[in-house]
């Protein structure tokens, strides 16, 4: 196995994002992080913004690759020659629809393969989401995130 | 036991839908699928298309009848002289939101019981929100509605 | 839909069984109440008490049968004439058993369908071995179980 | 311990709410409800109307105080001089979210605890949004929430 | 509220269980640490040893004492003077149990009341079972229970 | 990466656990199927035939090897030098546990990492214990299980 693809929507990239990125650079020959533009509702950076700050968080992991994907991932991971879907998982919640999720990549494309990671424990809390949340409401985000996130959060909400 | 209750969102009408009502259709005398007009939220399709398209694709399957309805699930289960509702169960995240909705239910019309049915395996990864997902990514969704749904939804999402 | 298999260990019958087959009885002709023979470990009551406590205890709920059974429930219930299986969900850990178990009988048995019902929520935190259990350490279970029961279970654990 | 503060958004209050106030009021000296202003998405009560209806609501509890919060949970517990916050546990769904919460608000502030009650079974299947979308839907709210409150929801649904 | 129960089978006593007690002690006027004596099955260790175990690792953390008990939890509870019972939450699996058993104990027990907390997260994952698991498998336990109970495992699984 | 170590009971190896090794063996250089001497229990087959069934029904998928493994797994996949560990998904409660046994792992062992993966749909259902259930009660488990162990379960239950 060469290379895996991480998928993702990365509204913004956080500490526990970064954790499984890094753990998978140290099994896989190329880790590509493929930024979501289609997220299906709006989100709070925009694609080019959202690929841009995973892009300077990332840049001293070895192996790592930022892309931006629209369409299906399915059809991303095969035009990337990486048959391999990496996700993390947190929660009971995460799990029931990754699953669901795998089901169906795996109904549509089954040549491609799902793997899943854990965070450590320290970041099994975070969320993109909850993340946004507490910036939102002025609390202070710094071990969550990376400086150049926390900036763009502040910048963002003030 | 004359007669059950489908009652759904059906936005749109999916191969597991149809699964679920195949079955109650050899237990039961009558399948009522029930349109939800009322939502809450944007539907896809408006109601009277999601009550054409169910009608158009379970018009081979005997016994069921399809009906929009609107206002509470309990009030139209009596009207209709059905007094028991049938749910499909796939997932826990399924299973305790139906469980909730089984007890107000039961709690605003003792009279009325809720079923449970489980579709085939090959079911269990689909939703009405995932097929729209796939649809709206330019995805194949043959596998997992029927031609006259594609047909709709490549209509929908161009 | 004529008559549904209500299988279970019954060790022993508890308020919580008797309100589902309560319900069962005003929904179905017949409700074949299955005692397992073969429970694969040791039972606190045997066969024999499981099924005579079931019988005293729905003797006067109408269209109740109570049969012990060994093998696979799958064959008792099409050996019954009965090819619907009843199952009662409380809990995400009942579901997650049952969904696995239903999934087992559709593929040894495709004919034979399993129904689910949810008892009234007084029921909800009741099994047969938290009855025991309570029994063991002297405690009251008069709310929880029929007064034959309770006077099996206080001659058991004295 | 002497107080505990009880947060949420309240839109409206139920019978669940109260019941879980009652309880506290019996345990700790001071049970400060928190309504919070920000809630991310547009409630149906705005945040005067929301704390109107609770004060009203509660004003025969002992020892309950109601009180308007924004910003961060945790800083708000902090001014208040009550360092425990207490949550109600329902579902599995719940439970996920809670802990989530509890663990980033311990991350945040590691001198605040956060207590879980459970309320009466009675009350497991009650929410503010399914309140909600009962009445919505034109139906009797009365057996989940207080007079009060199912004045103002009429009032609001028509 | 003055003093709270926790119960459990502490087979023995670990580091989560002790990050339990430690926030109790600072929360509560008293922390009574009720080791059963009923557990059901072979414990590990028996109850003197248990009692023992937990009374030398706690003997630091101010305001709790070690019991043993037996029988009924909830007569227990009352017969101490301590109307309020603490458990800790890990897990959804540990959830629903526990939900159950408040369930149960309400309903035993009204005037008895249920609290919960969360141990911090690098305790989430720790076990008496496990940790008895991996002693017995000659693993080492020192980062899981403290020296004492360590010594003890050792004796035990040599 | 190049090969990952399989841990379990296997007792007995199924059509689940096979296509997970199938998966494994097209992503990884080396499959180590790690069969537990120790599993804590009377094991229905010992350890000798568990491995040598495993090696029989696995003797045509390339690159994989069979060993039996007895201490900590930790231990045992850094010896062989497989530094990763890979277990199968199916249901909410594994995911809980293996999160669990992922999470004491990692902080027994911080260098080795722990992928998952799920089964194909159709074998969602089978765990080894279902197996085993099955075929004590006589039931036909060639659908869930291959001939060679078929056969020994037949032997094994008569």
């Amino acid at each position: 196995m060469r290379s895996v693809v991480y998928p993702g929507t990365f509204d913004p990239i956080t500490n526990g994002h970064m954790d499984l990125i890094q753990r998978a650079s140290s099994l896989f020959e190329r880790v590509l992080v493929a930024v979501a533009a289609d997220t299906g509702k709006d989100p709070t950076f925009d694609t080019e913004r959202r690929v841009e700050l995973a892009k300077q968080v990332l840049r001293n992991i070895p192996k790592v690759e930022v892309r931006r994907f629209s369409g299906l991932l399915v059809d991303f991971a095969r035009e990337q020659g990486t048959p391999v879907i990496m996700r993390g998982l947190r929660a009971v919640s995460d799990f029931e629809y990754e699953i669901q999720l795998a089901g169906l990549n795996r109904r549509m494309a089954p040549d491609i393969e799902t793997l899943f990671l854990t965070p450590a424990e320290q970041y099994a809390y975070i969320s993109s989401s909850l993340v946004r949340e507490i910036a939102r409401l002025g609390g202070d985000v710094s071990t969550f995130v990376a400086p150049a996130v926390q900036a763009a959060l502040r910048e963002r909400f003030g």
